[in-house]
């Protein structure tokens, strides 16, 4: 890509900030950590709401993505819809949104997203993106139900070559409601992650929207991670729009859809029990949205893969 | 709630001033009473319109709910959507958007709703809710085609212990496209005010989205009421989160629909015809969505009862 | 209509200042034409994007409307609907948006839209509105493929009275994804335009919502003017809410939906094709959305004509 990339930890402050201001009408906590960070809960001690997550992931997408939160009659029971839409898709999902970073100290383990990753930016992926972010602050999002510990608190603001006390974590367990919004919200970046791993050139990708039922939230861990997960997997729908030969645009909607993995067709959480509960023993293929529609923008064709499941979603949910 | 409550009096505050800065754009007009206060004409002799009445509906929320409009294949013919998402239900739509302050002087009689009511504060919704606002300035909606008598107009500024020259009165008649809006945008408080009634705890309620089809206005009153109950009470879909056991959310889920009140199955004007014009007589519980699905957070478990009835709507609309 | 009109210059002026200053994470590119004047590449070298198309088609509508996007389950396949909006239609619609302007000299051509049309105001059009702007800067909408002649831009200028420093060109040709956003965003436009070719007085236009699919981009120019345009033709839907006699309402409706015309039924590239790439021998008739809802608020009847061709547009689009 020609065009200079945007800062997204200028971008998303404001909304972090913002996020603060209204963290008593939102129904967040926000405090400090011994070391001096900002730590904000979304849904640990304190209530949240959907509409928190909705901010969160805005916040997550680094200041380049709008989430909408829309009625549609594409899923006869679960009628919410997340809409996303980005000003700059990979930046924005891959350069910020991503869960990348792996945080763990002790029994204590995460993996952050949001705009602080681009200041750290060790992940295989700022290489080849060719991005890596400068800003004195630093916002994360860790999907977790409970604080962590103090010293791994530190040490993220030290990886990000910033003051503990200009970092801020916002906390968002898999079961709580701000949750399930800010996970589903990344219904376009599994799309990106995917085309990403299925070696189709990221600067091919011009533009992309992402949408996704809303699951309710489940206080199980695994259900819960189920369910965000399901609602991708048999209800996302994301277009793409890229660059290049046609038959690459082709092949890239074909491969995208989550029915080309050879564990498509059960519930997450069917599948892992099937493997035993060992996540690493899944097809990591089968994380993509149910449909891709991809257009090349070459010739104007586009290819739409891959369909919805009402069935499992209604399995999963309900 | 462990939580502070907001001031729906401060979160509305720029939302009103902003409505009467653009109240020219908007074909809103703004005078001032004798006693002083201001009047906003939502669609008297102003033309208003649906964008006005989308702004006007986030101001009876309290500035903690966000009303938007887009459309959906739900009801094939009725597509236009309005979908409420809230910061808070319970304080948005009982604290504040509810028509809960009879306000009546001579033969004028009004329904107060918004912020302002939170000033008040005597219904005994508020006990039951802990929750008391306290401003200088005060904004009411009040679904009228007429300016109220402005002894009336005196009276709700001292009711509300604020000076006259601080009041708002937003007037928005039934048969106008902002009050038809506005009143559609009440979804999700109809069903949070069933919920109440069926003595569910509102502290139990975490969250909820709401969504509606937009009808067309009648210059008829009993047409325009009708038509604005009817999409709820046939087109309306609301879900709810609420904590505690799972019986209870199953119970809340299977009382609150329409369906669950002898009325249902007719179209608002066909009932009020049948019982002569009597309001009075009319089942209480019938005010509420079509279709309503509580999920307990407790279990994850959801449970959705009612239907949309398109082709009464069919009736009602056409 | 009685109310005042506002300033579509004014009233646009911070959204476009704001695209400019957004306009590295757009994707946009600003420069200054000879002359000096601003131009904004929104898909020539810049990559642009279908956000930076949704903020320049609120631009066009001259800061009076709202463009939304949302996911629908109306067509199957193409689940990105355009929601229109806003706070005047008329004034919005064809006070500004239309592309009214002719902007000709040597081999380029041009029709300008947006706000800078009503500072020109020599459209007949204008007349019958009764609206002319006034204010010291200009932005017009070109649908265009390359940077208008110097000389030209500098002729643009001095017809709208102001400094060629003052005036921004956005340029936003058919084939990208800005352009593509931009256009089916005139769906309401669309439908107004028509109304005001059926000799419907336009005062009686209270309001009025359009939606419509957003169809991907083609490289070919007459593919992606056939498809923008389809998606108005066979997937574009619009209520019009008006005052006057029913039977007036009623036979405007069946008037407006593209199914009138004599040329429905195809894409408009197969009759395009059909005309021998006359432009000008297609019936003028046809563009206009494939149903029309009109409202006569006087009895609260609506009528609705057309119908959505699904297959067509699949075969359009795909």
């Amino acid at each position: 890509m020609s065009e200079r990339r945007p800062s997204v930890a200028a971008l998303s402050a404001p909304l972090v900030e913002a996020l603060v201001a209204d963290a008593e009408i939102l129904r967040l906590g926000v405090s400090r950590s011994p070391c001096g960070a900002r730590i904000i809960d979304g849904g640990i001690a304190a209530r949240g709401g959907i509409e928190a997550g909705r901010r969160i992931a805005e916040i997550c997408l680094g200041g380049l993505g709008r989430v909408g939160i829309a009625t549609s009659g594409r899923f006869p029971r679960w009628g919410t819809m997340i809409t996303v839409t980005t000003l700059d898709p990979v930046t924005a999902c891959l350069g910020s949104q991503y869960a990348g970073w792996s945080l763990a100290e002790g029994d204590f383990f995460a993996l952050g997203s949001g705009p602080g990753r681009a200041l750290w930016a060790r992940e295989k992926l700022y290489e080849e993106l060719g991005y890596r972010d400068s800003a004195d602050h630093a916002a994360l999002v860790l999907e977790v139900d409970r604080t962590p510990p103090d010293s791994l608190v530190a040490r993220i603001a030290e990886e990000c070559g910033i003051s503990a006390d200009r970092l801020t974590l916002i906390l968002t367990p898999t079961s709580s409601l701000a949750g399930t919004v800010q996970i589903v919200a990344r219904v376009l970046e599994v799309a990106l992650h995917k085309t990403h791993a299925l070696h189709f050139p990221l600067d091919r990708v011009v533009d992309g929207i992402g949408s996704s039922p809303l699951p309710p939230p489940a206080p199980d861990f695994v259900a819960a991670m189920g369910r965000t997960n399901d609602a991708t997997l048999y209800g996302g729908d994301v277009q793409l729009f890229v660059t290049g030969p046609e038959n690459e645009a082709r092949d890239l909607a074909e491969g995208l859809p989550s029915s080309s993995s050879r564990d498509h067709g059960r519930t997450f959480a069917e599948i892992f029990t099937a493997y035993k509960g060992d996540f690493y023993a899944m097809d990591p293929m089968l994380f993509s949205p149910a449909r891709v529609t991809v257009t090349a923008l070459e010739t104007g064709r586009s290819f739409t893969f891959g369909a919805f499941h009402d069935e499992i979603l209604e399995r999963s949910f309900a």
